[in-house]
């Protein structure tokens, strides 16, 4: 699949970006947060900074041109932004966040609070006190953040190729015998990885989790020099990076024949994860969703081991906007792409993770990461 | 080498933060910023903070305990926490940064500018507001970031240990021919970051670059699907991650026999780079090192294709102070590590640099990137 245009789908997420400042009473934002930047731009580099002017195109014709809205980078960028920010006036210099202010027009400006540490804070004080307009800073949270929690058509795309590489890095490192007894966590993780990156994946999207036996009882743990042995579960996290969009999965094997209490703990976390995956549908919140998969397992008497929320957004980041958890106050869109991930983890024994990737639809949870659910016996 | 024991290496970065918080009138300071976390307490994870209390030992003996100072991270860590932080009094809650508020001494509380957020000074103005003893929150600048700018044994130690990993990876590569004609620049890549993982790199350094023919005379170019011809430089800067701390060196080789203006543009920046190497002195200025090296390819008509500055500290950040450049305020101090990296551009026909990871030794710079500088030829 094809999307719009890139440059087409960047003007109209600053036009979307424009009516939430105008129900804002804002006159313009200052965009530092680099992610935030790279959604709004597609500039990829480390410095960088954006001002977006409320009503830059009044008449909203996404085709028009927005002369009062200004990317800034510095000099190592020069070429590089041109090619990646054809439509925007460029203003080469340093510090961008300032050298933007400069220029902003009067009223209300915008900053990202949480992006703006106190010390840039005090720059950017300074240079509005040197604009020729009368200009008044306001802290902000989460403007950007909030339109980037559901995906457009592009983004889409790209999480569903970062799920395909991942998917097929794990069928094919199944397939050449990748997972076997005497190989470490560690030789396992650094194949996977590499297979994500031949596939076309810049970098993993986190580092990857490969636990096995009594370690697959960590949630987080990190690849060691265990030795993977028989009868043991083998628990992997990853995804790819592709385009910038982060795909995450989890899947828990077992090398050779499974115990009783293996079989049982993997038919829980399954039958918790497709309670999950039901759930998530358009309206709901993610405490509810949360709830769904949560149930299932508290009903089992495992709720104490289930001891992390049930998942999250994925996009330019790994863990983004909406929350499906106990306390999440987020409610479920059209457009959203989330995980669902329950898991159990019995100390010293071994755990259960099973993680999908997915979109909310009209119809319900589309899954992106497309390796069998079952219980898989290597 | 084996250094001191770590939580003793600690405790003595501590000790000489507490010297520096007396200077500046401070009672505790807050940190923040998970690098420096890192330095002073050995934690890995990524939540923390520390509160580390100026006249907690006051008979500054290293062996004493610091009951006043105190370590947070959230839940996920408390395991991890407990065997990386065994020496500190720790505290587990969320935010980290407003618990430790809630804990300070009264008096002048410094917290980080550079690494506090506008949003998360307004939660510390906040806690401050319900600590019991009256305290004022107030911005210092960089006193970890200077303690860290002059390593101790164990840090060279992981250094030189990061270095040999990126040493070793290469001169792998060349053997196994993984720099030939018909390779693409990512599969170089991919090729080199894959050894240093296995050779026992946690990750890269940073993204590696290699640049072939034209695009060695980008100065940051990132590899693509270019590939490799007879007669081109490649131009391969990358560095291993090792323990946390990150080496980082630049060889540019040449595939098969060098045209005439290569060994010219080769031989002018060897002889700037050993300059540069020579000029690394204690109580020389970052500015001077530049010069150094900087002159002799001024005088040779190049200086306008040398378009960055010589060098930059190194450690558990990739760029971190002192600064060695036209407008470094920088000067060098023993035990301070340093890249040394001159480099000449010319656009659309190829470029050279050659960069070395040293130590600023009493009698000058000790490599320690031990690859041959002479050109190679492949």
């Amino acid at each position: 699949m094809t999307g719009p245009e890139p440059a087409a789908e960047m003007r109209a997420r600053r036009t979307r970006l424009r009516a939430l400042l105008e129900s804002a009473g804002l006159d313009a934002l200052l965009v530092t947060d680099l992610v935030n930047i790279r959604y709004l731009t597609g500039f990829t580099g480390s410095n960088a900074a954006l001002l977006v002017v409320a009503d830059d195109c009044e008449d909203h014709d996404e085709g028009a041109s927005e002369p009062r809205t200004r990317f800034c980078t510095d000099g190592r960028y020069t070429t590089q932004s041109a090619a990646e920010v054809p439509d925007l006036p460029r203003l080469i210099g340093r510090p961008c966040d300032r050298a933007l202010i400069a220029l902003a027009p009067g009223g209300a400006i915008g900053f990202e609070a949480r992006s703006v540490s106190v010390a840039d804070h005090a720059g950017l004080v300074h240079a509005a006190g040197d604009a020729p307009a009368g200009l008044e800073l306001t802290a902000t949270l989460d403007l950007v953040e909030q339109l980037r929690a559901v995906k457009d058509a592009a983004e889409i795309d790209a999480l569903r190729r970062a799920c395909e590489v991942a998917d097929r890095a794990l069928a094919e490192l199944v397939e050449a015998g990748g997972i076997r007894i005497g190989r470490t966590e560690r030789q396992v993780s650094l194949d996977l990885d590499q297979r994500m990156r031949v596939l076309g994946a810049s970098d993993p999207s986190f580092e990857t989790i490969v636990a096995a036996g009594p370690n697959s009882a960590i949630p987080h743990h990190r690849p060691t020099a265990a030795v993977l042995a028989r009868g043991d579960f083998v628990k992997l996290d990853f995804g790819a990076t592709v385009d910038g969009y982060h795909s995450d999965m989890t899947r828990t094997l077992v090398l050779g024949s499974p115990a009783d209490w293996q079989r049982d703990l993997y038919r829980l976390v399954h039958a918790a994860q497709t309670a999950g995956r039901a759930a998530a549908l358009v309206g709901a919140t993610g405490a509810a969703v949360d709830a769904a998969a949560r149930d299932v397992i508290t009903d089992a008497g495992r709720g104490q081991e289930f001891s992390h929320g049930l998942g999250h957004g994925v996009g330019l980041q790994v863990h983004e906007a909406p929350s499906l958890a106990r306390e999440s106050a987020s409610t479920m869109a059209q457009d959203m792409c989330v995980t669902v991930e329950p898991g159990v983890y019995l100390p010293g024994r071994g755990g259960v993770r099973i993680e999908d990737c997915g979109v909310i639809r009209r119809d319900g949870y589309q899954v992106l990461t497309l390796t069998s659910r079952e219980l898989c016996v290597l």
